[in-house]
């Protein structure tokens, strides 16, 4: 029955065609997560720094895309041994990971290494040099983000433990955040962020309709990040996975704002923004291993826990101006154990990765692995990046001047103010700008 | 022929999967509204308010989701009468709606249902206070807005006698612009709208490339809002339902750009922007439906319509912050009354609802149905919304008083504004913000 | 065996099911580009025409889909001869082009040319009044983008020549901008932008957070606008594309940068934005053709390129305030000419138009066919577009008054400000607004 059978193999190849589609849909999303990051942090910070902010993005996903395709994708997938890839560089000798083409795959995985690095970035803002992006976007791009992806996507030592990270809260959102707190610790406070005595002051963000507007970028980009991680169409888990996303976030959006509003008594934007993104980063990890209400749950313990953690980092003199270590940092870990809880038992059996949660029985095994996890990899990425930047730091220097910082990074680091005709006359800067650019312009 | 049957089976799941892949991304597209609406509202309203207008998007969104979840979608697709959905609370013993996955269709019809709420709270903007925006949210998602959905598309009494709205102009566009119309009588005029005599005055919004910005992001979202209400792909119905939806809204945009130059000299921008929109409400109804040739008629009649109405509101001293009754209202009714003439026979029986128009000697019958629909659905959404409104001002009132409207509600409500930088200094307020957020921000 | 052979055809209509999936979605994307042009060109310019260059991106998309579905996809695609299509208007007796349905091909190549148009102009910012901004965008859709198209997708006499332009450098991008370039030398410079020495001045965009936007924006377009461009999912070709567009964009993106800052001093946000759209209009003629690093070799020379292009333009007294002469223009010469130097013979077979590149010992053949398609295109489109403007600037006029610019074209044009509170009060303005509509915005 040959025509039979050319049927039936026509119908994988469809299948296949259908799974394809799905993963460079989701890819496209997921790269589309980089605008959000862009007006995410351009809102978060003031005007004087607005073009730095905005058009360093672009540099860096430039930079992550040579580099993970030249280095960090060879790392992350190819062959090598538990701890990294040693092979694949250039996609040299990789036809296909896991049955998807290596170009598509390839395409997939820079999109989620140029999140990681967004991430990152979060701990340098509004005081770090251009230079030190540049540097810190190939090492962490090269070196650090994809020995995490080994360990755990790669075949490497975690995942022969049956880690659970079904789309990165880890890998992706935890690497980045331990790279923005070591770096927000190394490179200190922003001017005027603490008095003398220690006490915080606020510094807001100049547009939160940008911020808003970033959240819900990074909120439509996490479908292709979490959903897009099932790789397939076939089986339907996608849509599962579609759900629990939405609904933690959404639990996550009410109750930081909640929260916010019983325990200051102003319903405060960013706090619920940061809940947003906290319900986004917790449920990554568990988004294809729990059920509906699972998802609810840590999705509004997410929100309500990054906002404390905002707090308390503010008061223990720590400065972090996109709250990456709230964010992706601790709704990163907790929506990692979230799994060694709440696992089940049907899903588990879907995705075939690690055992089911406590509550289903499964004891403390899965919450082990997934704790010895988050560990590893903070251990690993804080050292490594506070060797980067202690390298720089001794060599070129990591921060601006104090003037340069007083009179903005898109003046200091690029000679042109992002909003020229919003700042050439403010009385936000004490020195007057060497406005040759600006008194043409009718 | 065991490996036959096999086969055939294998291409109906993967034309399936097909279905499901484009219902997931129009699930997406229709999400991806929400930001759309955020940047429409937050640019055609002042910069006071900016944080308030663009945050609430994202608490609103938030508490759609859950409660949508919990309640709306059993009202609207659950067992029931032929009022209301009675069942599938949590998604509750629903597999599946239609032949799609309960989970996959869940997604899709929220997205429309923040639609719905989004055009809602056009009604409310600029002075209502934000706990009103949190009830409201509960209530429309859980009693109002799914009413309307369960009628015509659950299987309601509206859906038994062939009501045509084959993406929502009248469950989704004309539910939301019926409460945003009674929201904006209730809460009466914002301040400084209308002189002593009656005289309306511009309350311009702040930034037209927000809402420019907001109108294409809609627009884009709308392929997933028409075209993906086919469900299918297979059909190539799609496709014809993507152009009518492209042409209508292009021509509603030059039409309605033509009315205001021909009738006030100038060619206003946000009049374009409305008639745009209106483009896309009117062939919501009847993308489905109508040959292409219609659809540009419709939406060249939705865009001078919208601008008239607009102008004849503001006349009768109405004061319609966002034109949600203009530009989702009449140009709901007019696309939902428009396939009473327009419904081609060969495109009736390939959707299978209703039958053809007036145009093609369909008679009345259509067209009684469309109108049935529409005034059934207008008083419901305006009695519900009423005694919902009516109850809020009598216990915890729902505007802002006029000294917080006059600061604006992003300090009224959030404490910080949206644009700190921008305000600080501003002339517009007449009241000193306490400013200690803002004195340290160097 | 039915059974059988009904699997067999079913295979095949959900194979074309998911090919068109691919370019309904691909089709969306490049539409989406639209508001990366209105946030590009609205940020690249000033203030007080924010509302005008951004609002009127609706109106040129609005007529640009009217006018191509009457007359210009027959001119490009319909049955002629070897210089226009003489058939197929409103989509009369065209039932599919190479097996796409008619319906779903018409809205992806609609989205082209709207991508041409935005393109054209850039060339006409901040001066040109809006009634030429309607009366061009009917012409250019009706008579000079099609007739290009038509020559090299429509089975024109350069497509007999095997010219390769796999979705648009030259068709597009260099049709675009040789109409932007006769149409920046006709209106003439800017006020300010030359003093009476000739030498130039910086007139910046006001907000670089909307440039950076836009260009993400567009990038993420870009993936239907190449990837798209192979029409089908099945040959797995749409990846290759994928990767080079995205490799040949970062590279462009560091090395426009790295131009700038080596050659002026300092790292300008502005050339790297340049350079980084430069890469994406290079890579588009050849994203199919050429191996991934000749993909990224591409695009560095793009980026650097078009920084000193944008430098020798300026120099010589012309003022393209969009740089669309050196990012389109340049570009997609430099990216159509590339096909004849690096065409892979493996992926000239895959694809199946033209001949390999010079470096694969194809001799000069495909860099003349190139050539001469550039040449041609440039000729037609530069003298068309002369035609069209001398005659509008011969009777309605072209450029707003002296006074009319000073005071910006929002009000000239539209009679408000796009920002209308944060100009009202502005020392840029030397004319006083008649603010009527100002003054009561509380």
């Amino acid at each position: 029955m040959p025509q039979s059978a050319w049927a039936a193999e026509s119908v994988e190849q469809v299948a296949k065609s259908t799974d394809y589609l799905w993963i460079i849909i989701s890819a496209i999303l997921v790269i589309f997560m980089q605008p959000g990051f862009a007006l995410l942090e351009a809102g978060s910070t003031r005007m004087k720094n607005a073009g730095h902010v905005a058009g360093k993005t672009i540099l860096a996903f430039g930079l992550c895309s040579l580099v993970f395709w030249a280095v960090g994708f060879g790392v992350t997938f190819g062959e090598g041994n538990a701890f990294a890839g040693l092979s694949g560089f250039l996609l040299n000798g990789i036809n296909e990971v896991g049955g998807v083409p290596v170009e598509l795959f390839f395409l997939f995985q820079l999109a989620f290494a140029g999140v990681s690095l967004a991430v990152a970035f979060g701990g340098f803002a509004e005081r770090a040099k251009l230079s030190v992006y540049l540097i810190f976007s190939i090492l962490f791009i090269a070196l650090i983000y994809p020995v995490i992806g080994h360990w755990i996507w790669g075949g490497g030592w975690l995942a022969e433990h049956g880690k659970q990270d079904f789309a990165g809260s880890t890998v992706v959102h935890l690497t980045g955040a331990t790279a923005a707190f070591i770096a927000t610790m190394m490179l200190k406070p922003r001017l005027g962020k603490f008095n003398a005595n220690g006490k915080p002051n606020l510094i807001p963000g100049h547009n939160q309709v940008y911020t808003v507007l970033g959240v819900f970028v990074l909120w439509v980009g996490w479908f292709g990040f979490n959903a897009g991680s099932t790789l397939t169409v076939g089986t339907g888990l996608f849509s599962h996975v579609a759900i629990t996303t939405q609904l933690a976030t959404a639990a996550a959006a009410v109750f930081a704002l909640l929260a916010s509003w019983i325990y200051s008594g102003k319903a405060d934007i960013t706090s619920m923004l940061n809940g947003t993104l906290a319900g986004l980063v917790a449920i990554t990890a568990s988004c294809a291993f729990v059920e509906i209400w699972a998802a609810v749950l840590i999705g509004a313990i997410a929100g309500v826990l990054t906002y404390f953690t905002a707090i308390y980092l503010e008061r223990k003199g720590i400065d972090d101006p996109i709250y990456a270590a709230s964010v992706h940092g601790m709704a990163g870990v907790w929506g990692t154990l979230a799994n060694g809880f709440f696992a089940s038992p049907r899903l588990v059996e879907t995705v075939g990765v690690g055992r089911e949660g406590l509550i289903y029985g499964g004891g403390f095994h899965q919450l082990g692995v997934q704790a010895i996890g988050v560990l590893a990899c903070f251990v690993y990425v804080a050292v490594a990046t506070y060797i980067v930047i202690a390298s720089l730091k001794a060599t070129i220097g990591i921060r601006v001047s104090e003037e340069e910082e007083i009179l903005g990074l898109d003046i200091s680091e690029h000679g042109v103010y992002g909003y020229p005709e919003h700042l050439q006359e403010s009385s936000l800067d004490p020195f007057h700008v060497p406005s040759s650019q600006l008194k043409n312009s009718v």
